[in-house]
């Protein structure tokens, strides 16, 4: 028997370290990838249908809404963006575990429509850490600072609803609590009481 | 903000491993007791109270009983056994895991008191392979095998309500297995709502 995969959605406040916290657990490992979104804005040069997105037109994109094909969407400058359930459960199907990064809106829709999916929020240890790193990267005016910090304040009172809390002290231990939340999933009794006939 | 420790109770078909697996999991680690229990018989030669077990007389175990005292309990040849709730609730409370090896009728009664305990089963590949290691233990008569594989299958169709299921294959990866559904149940969000404060 085939053993399904996890989808695992991740969300955090920026400056938190969750890419860098799901590559360090997932490099080396064939058996995740990443969950690619829909689009309806125009590719790139370089962007490959399929690879960064798949490109759609906005009238394929209002039916996949309509037609419940996607787990969350939400809109951005004008584009729709929205992760197509047909990608994320062949994946699933195939064993993989799909990782979907995404804000706390989308993954409340995940949670909706995919109740199984395994929610984990990145936090980093304080607001203070968290606003020596967003200084420390320094793509940030002082304002723009102050509002992500603000953001995150705003993301941590919404969180309730994830299963998992990471902690982002140190990468490589927030990433080995990554991979055993991932690890304890497959192990599931619910899901695997086939063993017990 | 100490964390409290998690209670763990580990059953399975005798055969399976699940001392093996426990120990080498937890070998080494601080965070981590055994449960004592208490019992009614006597104390034997070398056995020490409170280490063994906790010796007490019928009246108090019947009044631990009565008094709800005891998150599991059961009788054994005119003797009475059971899991003092004090000791793991004191455990608990200084941050330690407390592991808890019990048959399936003893973690029911434990799923009922203490609803937040993780419940793991563990379970050979296969009943040929369970088989196999009972013979190659050369401890049981054919007639006693016989019978323990019978009660394996018996215990596999009342245990679908342990939280988890791990095969102990390779009893290494069994381990492993083991620390991660303890990491990943100290990761769980409803119980660390307080770092989002």
């Amino acid at each position: 028997m085939q053993e399904k995969g996890r989808l695992i959605v991740i969300s955090g406040p920026s400056g938190a370290g969750k890419s860098t916290v799901v590559f360090k657990a997932i490099r080396d490992r064939q058996d995740f990838c990443f969950s690619t979104s829909v689009t309806t804005r125009a590719p790139r040069p370089g962007e490959v249908d399929g690879r960064e997105y798949f490109f759609i037109d906005r009238e394929r994109y209002d039916q996949m809404v309509l037609q419940d094909e996607l787990l969350e969407h939400a809109e951005y400058v004008s584009n729709g963006y929205g992760t197509p359930r047909f990608f994320v459960e062949q994946k699933l199907s195939e064993g993989m575990n799909v990782v979907l990064d995404i804000e706390i809106q989308g993954a409340r829709q995940v949670r909706e429509k995919m109740p199984e999916a395994v929610l984990v929020f990145v936090i980093p240890p304080s607001m203070e850490e968290l606003r020596r790193r967003l200084v420390g990267r320094g793509t940030d005016s002082p304002e723009a600072i102050e509002g992500r910090l603000l953001r995150a304040r705003e993301e941590y009172a919404e969180a309730d609803f994830y299963d998992y809390l990471i902690v982002n002290d140190d990468a490589d231990e927030a990433a080995a609590d990554f991979s055993a939340i991932v690890r304890a999933e497959h192990l599931r009794a619910q899901d695997r009481l086939y063993l017990l006939k």
